[in-house]
């Protein structure tokens, strides 16, 4: 028996050292590009744990040093300028009257009260009132405020967009065939889940998820709040320091101090609104499609970021502006031009008429896509592509902003001087 | 021709109408557990994008103010204490005897002039002065200083390894065929690309890649050059600034000021050593096995961590080590503790021996991944572990490199008052 064991101990041990023996083979290393490996989520838990741990130590201090960092009367005043006027909630509440206008046309587009040239007519009337009613309002209304101005324009526009994809949709409708055309003036219950759901294009019949999954709702719920509180204001208040002392001369230096926490905001912004508030939302009226955002982290090309970044009004435009021309028989490079133009002008009308000041920048800011558009593609591809995009993200913006902030101060200095 | 034409037109309109109809899906955003996706090669980007920018400005601020930021005198006195005195050097030059007394003793026993048990021993005592032997000199040459002394000891542990895994594989081939047995102590000149190749274990046949890519080279040279002048000196400056005015009572919150800049200085200490400089030497090599590291950025569990960031030590620990005590039939959980174990060993004599300071802080860290391993691995999963292990890996080598360094600024504070 001894010899036996012996023997099968030794064949053991021999064909374990075979094992030992296995050669390795040639391979490249995950971080060149020759390897093709892309699975980087541990990255983002590490930023995410970098931002935490960054900002867990500046907001202790300031909450022992100044208590609760959240002034609710300053944060009223960024919306209130006047305690016994509330022009942005009434015009929030005003713009229940173009929802109901919308919803009246087609009923009666439906049962063919209106005829197609009517109700059209009817239509851009309503829309032309959603887009330049707040406008003149914001503009005149002396107790409003910037903010509570940006607030009210980004609602209308919201509205708009919804109305009009609302309005294309059921003509689509009744030109496809006139048996569907009963159920397309659904009822107010309906208008209005179009209205809050988190999407800019009218279906008949949206995606719906099955139930409210509570622990997601509730994860989501304490990602929207605790952001807002924790680390946007700490955010906000180190980035308008330097904005206090504003030189021209050391424009560009500022730049580059400015750029870092404005793209940190922005970052945030987007994770508060597209993925957690979005998806809030979504899960609370069991809406399906959480499509909000794609990979844009990954773009190569500038496009590739506009056409990734915000989902919703990517879709919109594709649907309702972009395959139009198309079909009207536009080129292609035509088409995307006007789709750019369309985008500048709303970034300008969201900006400009909020502070008063008409400036261009965030037009030209938008227009200057195409030209950048065009030198990326050409030139650059791959992680250079990718690194290009990042980089015009990160100067970009804070240079737009920069003139807007500059100008602004410079208007408000005078008007105090004179 | 007309109404053919409208028929066609209407016919393609109410196609295309069809296609805008299509309708969305139900479908989970991206960042969402649910939605499985892992492709965040951008993210990658944006760190070297931030990196380089928040460096840019420090590095020209720094280089406008005082001119070069090497001084090479310093460097030079980093590792030389007496110009006239090079013991570093020195000691690298003798670790050739041992490079040569293992080739001989694996010829004398392949022809046979030496029994197994003569040349065991022999392997034994030449191993044994290679650990022994440096770590004296270290101690008791006074001129040898700590930065010269660690990277002595690094060159002489490496070593270790090598020809421990040549003194292994050799005795395996002898076990497994006496045919192959001419072939195993092959020239000097093959010992010497053992020596050099980015690799602690030896194999009689390496695999090789068919050729230098000079593009490749070229690129890893840069890596190599421009990291190590340009951003690590700003970090190390900055992060040494807090460490001056050391204050025992405020010991957290330095702990929390260190963590960052000694982590980004680990990561590209990473980056640099284990993609920029293997890669290059490999390249340069026509080294075939470029795995000298896996997704360790993914880690869900300690113990992931360690199988992945650092794959040469990995792999010898596994053959060399893990394996053979398996055999021996020790247990799984045995053997692994005795693999940290003897990690923990090396992470200490690498470290106290050039501070010439007995404290075993990097001892107990290593050994305190073994109840770290159970916790996370009892109690989180998925991106909360990985979380945790990145904050591990953020707070707790800090905290051991913060105790030698208060250790041994204390110890010389009394030196110089007594």
């Amino acid at each position: 028996i001894m010899a036996q064991t012996k023997n099968v101990t030794f064949r053991w041990r021999r064909c374990s050292s075979r094992q030992q023996m296995t050669k390795s083979h040639t391979q490249e290393s995950l971080l060149s590009s020759a390897s093709g490996y892309r699975n980087y989520r541990g990255i983002l838990n590490w930023c995410v744990v970098m931002l935490v741990l960054s900002n867990a130590r500046l907001f202790l201090e300031n909450l022992l040093r100044y208590g609760v960092l959240v002034d609710p009367i300053q944060v009223i005043s960024l919306f209130l300028n006047d305690p016994y006027s509330w022009p942005a909630a009434c015009l929030v509440i005003v713009s229940n009257v173009f929802i109901v206008v919308a919803l009246y046309t087609e009923r009666q587009l439906s049962k063919g009260s209106f005829t197609e040239l009517v109700g059209f007519l009817v239509h851009c009337i309503n829309l032309a009132i959603i887009l330049m009613f707040p406008g003149a309002v914001v503009l005149l209304v002396p107790s409003m405020t910037p903010v509570g101005g940006a607030f009210v324009l980004g609602t209308y526009t919201i509205l708009f967009l919804k109305l009009y994809s609302y309005k294309d949709v059921n003509m689509w409708c009744r030109e496809l065939s006139t048996a569907k055309a009963k159920k397309l003036a659904r009822s107010l219950s309906y208008m209005y889940y179009f209205v809050f759901a988190p999407t800019l294009c009218y279906e008949l019949n949206f995606p719906r998820s099955p139930k409210i999954r509570m622990s997601f709702l509730l994860r989501r719920l304490f990602e929207m709040v605790s952001q807002k509180n924790r680390w946007m204001i700490p955010v906000i208040q180190s980035s308008m320091k330097p904005l206090e002392d504003m030189d021209l001369s050391r424009m560009t230096e500022r730049l580059l101090r400015l750029a870092v926490p404005n793209h940190l905001l922005w970052l945030m912004f987007f994770y508060w609104f597209f993925h957690s508030s979005m998806n809030f939302t979504a899960e609370l009226l069991c809406f399906g499609d959480r499509q909000f955002y794609k990979d844009w982290w990954n773009a190569e090309t500038v496009s590739y970021f506009w056409q990734n970044w915000n989902i919703p009004v990517h879709k919109w435009c594709l649907r309702h502006f972009y395959k139009p021309l198309l079909r009207k028989g536009f080129s292609k490079i035509v088409s995307q031009s006007a789709v750019f133009f369309l985008s500048a002008f709303f970034h300008e009308y969201l900006v400009s008429v909020p502070l008063r000041m008409f400036r261009l920048w965030a037009f030209m800011g938008m227009m200057a896509q195409l030209p950048l558009a065009w030198f990326v593609g050409r030139f650059l591809c791959g992680n250079y592509g990718n690194a290009a995009v990042w980089i015009s993200i990160i100067i970009g913006q804070p240079f737009a902003v920069l003139m807007y902030v500059h100008d602004y101060y410079v208007l408000h200095h005078r008007q105090e001087a004179d």
